[in-house]
């Protein structure tokens, strides 16, 4: 990885609007615009977040009328000299800058590569570099507040001080380590049992948040339970119609599955349909009955809807009640337009009444919905960790953490309990990109958008 | 219309990416994004031309660290204050704010209605204005530098001028009218001649250059004709695969045509399909080779493709003869890879050898496809007409050339002369937009994207 040269790419997202901005990094990055700017005066002579009008031009033809922007070392996202090209928004125009930029000395950009710079050049840790991704991605409010939290150092600067102080007592119990035969004690081992219990809880803490931390990201799973023709596409397209919000149509695990995903209130949802259920002797009916019950184990929320009609649905759901266990239940009594809700075997549940057709009820579903998400973890402690890398890590740190307990509480060796103190300092550092290598920065930016 | 409030809209692609454009314009953009930008200063307080890091915040809560340009009035693109929010590229980001700044007091911009303002504000003329979204949607190095020579106020200069010199010829002809009882002439009538016949020849040049601009604008109609298995797709699969180009599909004018768009050496081409010609009684195939004939007509190129292995097929050719008149004509030798090319009847044709399949001579026939449009004509006059709106003014204008010529001719009375005059300047002036009204312009900017 070279990180001295000059690297180029289109920032906007692909296709045509308006604008278009194409970025440059490196130390070059000011010299080579200048060789393809035309304007009042060289860039090279200006100043630091500035911007000046001028011309592109190849082979004195005009590619396009343009602001630039100019950026200077260390003082950048990179901190790196950087530029920003902000050009009309036409394929042709962006793609041919790029070029231009590359034959006079600058290089295509790979995914990530300016986020990565910013990281190897101090100006982001690498759980902070995560975030920027995920900040992109981010589609739903809580997804959203979790990456811009982390992107700012809300994730780690907790544990980043523990593993501070854990850093100053390895390096004690190593000077003991160098005095093995005098059998001195510099590391206060009260102490340092304190920091590890504080570690071992706030490790544990985030590995239960991940949990949590994973379903923002990928939705709330909610299975819908109910007959055909009980109303749920319309259901979806009554919610759809008042959020205007994104849905997507996602391959759900089994192949004849498809979710959709919808964010009400800011949160997003997997609405994921089921097959109904009933006793059947029909063998491929109680195949879908069975990968019904297997969705719904699946689903934090359970949305049972049944027909303001049937007398007697109610009846199905203690069927299924052991699988209801740990699991939000929402009775979904729809057709309220058509009949009185009439069913009695249904008093034992939360029930609300709709007409998914006419629009009636709507956002009370929806605020039923939103308030079966326990939302507030996240505010109160503010640290969900949503990536698997970071949960492996203090997964790993979590159980050093345990060997090192154990270790104070059975009067191991120094040596032994150094051994696993470092693993914590190097998973920890890990996280932060402290100790890191090649390969594991190299699939962590891989996944990055070219331009960022 | 009001000009006077402030418009926000997103400038860049829609879609995720690394970086996305918010764009303000109005008396008080700088404003309202002081409202819910929070940086080292006041942006109020800050100079024309620079660039600002800070947080966009709402209720307290950080939705994105952004870059903030500030532009100040007249000396922006719109010609008033302006602020460009560079903010991460995420979907939910981007609405985020913008909606942040509508609450603040902006409000949703229309589409094209900076450019609008642009030119409202005399920073542009009105087919300057046009020529920006021409410059946006160009995916050919032709259209391209059409539209940027049109932006730079090149298509516009030399009527411009001809124009003011008619404006002195009209006040001097309107002077003879306040006396005509004395039968004065201060308007010499020689001079008015040379003038109109100057204004009649460009625009008439002008005029006969919109034909050849639609075709850059369309892509230039190439007719493939051969029989099926001819290897027409692998031949569209091998150029492509060459030019890693801007290739769609667009639905022909009859129901069953698919035309492939193809840009190759910078020239847009529209490949058309063709039915296989050939004598027979079957009714339903003979409609096809009547639509084939129809097709080749509103073709400029026609690519006759054969298979090498068939040895009588260029004698089909000349039952089409009479349809290929001002046409230019290339015959592709196909599959040389499996057969020498042995078509004895070939020889009055310009002949090109090829295979499609291993991707032999492919260059040539890109060559012979650029060389067979005449691509210096627009290097030369520099003068192209690609919007029907010009080119309908453009014909008005002319014709009231023709009657001002014959009107000094035929010795007309000169208040008929100076009506026909009059209907010169104002259709000039109304692609420049001198004259216009809302309905005109409203016309114009719809077909702007948002943010432009």
């Amino acid at each position: 990885m070279l990180i001295n040269d000059t690297i180029a790419a289109i920032a906007t997202p692909a296709g045509s609007g308006a604008i278009a901005i194409i970025r440059l990094s490196g130390e070059d990055a000011i010299k080579i615009v200048d060789k393809v700017f035309f304007g009042k005066n060289k860039l090279i002579t200006q100043d630091a977040y500035t911007i000046h009008f001028g011309n592109i031009k190849e082979n004195n033809e005009i590619i396009d009328e343009v602001l630039v922007s100019i950026f200077k070392a260390p003082k950048s996202y990179t901190g790196e000299n950087s530029v920003e090209i902000s050009c009309h928004g036409s394929i042709y125009i962006q793609q041919k800058i790029l070029n231009l930029l590359i034959k006079n000395g600058a290089r295509t950009a790979n995914p990530g590569e300016f986020t990565q710079r910013a990281f190897l050049n101090g100006k982001l840790d690498l759980s902070q570099a995560e975030a920027v991704a995920d900040l992109i991605s981010a589609e739903s409010k809580a997804e959203h507040k979790v990456a811009i939290r982390q992107m700012r150092g809300g994730f780690t600067s907790d544990l980043q001080k523990l593993r501070t102080e854990l850093l100053n007592f390895i390096s004690l119990i190593e000077l003991e380590l160098d005095f093995s035969e005098e059998d001195v004690e510099f590391a206060d081992r009260t102490q340092l049992k304190n920091l590890i219990a504080n570690i071992k809880q706030k490790t544990e803490e985030l590995i239960y948040s991940f949990e949590y931390g994973n379903v923002i990201k990928k939705g709330i799973p909610v299975a819908i339970v109910g007959e055909p023709n009980v109303g749920k596409s319309t259901l979806l397209n009554a919610l759809l119609n008042e959020e205007k919000a994104i849905v997507s149509n996602i391959a759900g695990t089994t192949r004849d599955a498809v979710e959709d995903l919808m964010s009400i209130n800011g949160i997003l949802f997997r609405f994921i349909d089921t097959a109904g259920i009933r006793k059947t002797d029909d063998t491929i009916e109680n195949l879908g009955i069975e990968r019904t019950m297997q969705k719904i184990e699946n689903a934090e929320i359970v949305l049972y809807m049944i027909d303001a009609n049937d007398k007697n649905s109610c009846n199905k759901i203690s069927e299924i009640s052991e699988k209801l266990e740990n699991k939000k239940l929402i009775v979904l009594i729809n057709k309220i337009d058509k009949a009185k809700a009439q069913n009695d075997t249904c008093n034992d549940f939360k029930t609300i009444e709709v007409s998914a057709k006419f629009k009636q009820n709507i956002s009370v579903l929806k605020d039923a919905l939103t308030d079966a998400v326990q939302f507030s973890k996240i505010d109160k402690s503010g640290t969900i960790v949503t990536n698997t890398r970071h949960l492996e890590l203090l997964q790993k740190a979590y159980d050093a953490t345990l060997r090192v307990e154990d270790g104070l509480t059975s009067g191991l060796s120094s040596d032994f309990i150094a051994q696993d103190i470092r693993e914590i300092l190097n998973h920890i550092g890990e996280i932060t990109g402290e100790y890191t290598n090649d390969e594991v920065l190299g699939n962590i930016f891989a996944n990055f958008c070219i331009g960022k």
